[in-house]
């Protein structure tokens, strides 16, 4: 724990990236997104739309272009006609699994109902 | 990596909580917030303003109302006149450091400058 609060302070500049991280992933949808991506491979724009339903079209695309500008999300296109488009996590994207899986630990723990 | 992905997926509920909680840490400043009172002990207001030198006051108290009323910090007031009033973590609280911490990690591996 004690090593764990270190890390947080270490630095002077530690806080311009962590704040931005922080940020970053817990904008509005973003974390809901990263979260069903996380899950596995390439998915189509309407199979992330289907896994986060309380989401608009239009600000899933917002959220999209964000992440994929960010580095965190690949877009890309395949396929003959039709083409087929499809997004996945970069390696910088499928990082993130360990923060927001303690973060997800951590809501089970103290925010679940009774 | 493949168990911490099954996390993040495992319940059909699991996303509401985890929803709720990457907003709230991820809710402007909040994260630099718990940075800094993750350094250790009790905080007067004036000692977290002064860590959080760009987030007014007015801010700053609407975020320590937000998180008090959360349950993820608690308010104290000690002493006599003029009574001293101080900051810290709960439980709670403190329990986000392992999330906070591999959030900041992946910030140094991802987003620090060249």
């Amino acid at each position: 724990m004690a090593s764990q609060r270190t890390v947080l302070v270490r630095r002077e500049t530690c806080c311009t990236e962590y704040h931005q991280a922080v940020e970053l992933v817990g904008k509005r949808w973003t974390g809901a997104i990263l979260a069903v991506m996380l899950q596995g491979g390439p998915m189509r724009f309407s199979a992330i739309a289907q896994a986060v339903p309380a989401l608009s079209d239009r600000l899933l695309s917002e959220r999209m272009k964000e992440l994929e500008a960010r580095g965190i999300v690949e877009r890309r296109v395949g396929g003959a006609s039709p083409a087929r488009v499809e997004y996945e996590l970069t390696e910088m994207g499928r990082d993130l699994a360990p923060a927001l899986s303690e973060l997800e630990a951590w809501a089970h723990r103290w925010l679940e109902s009774p």
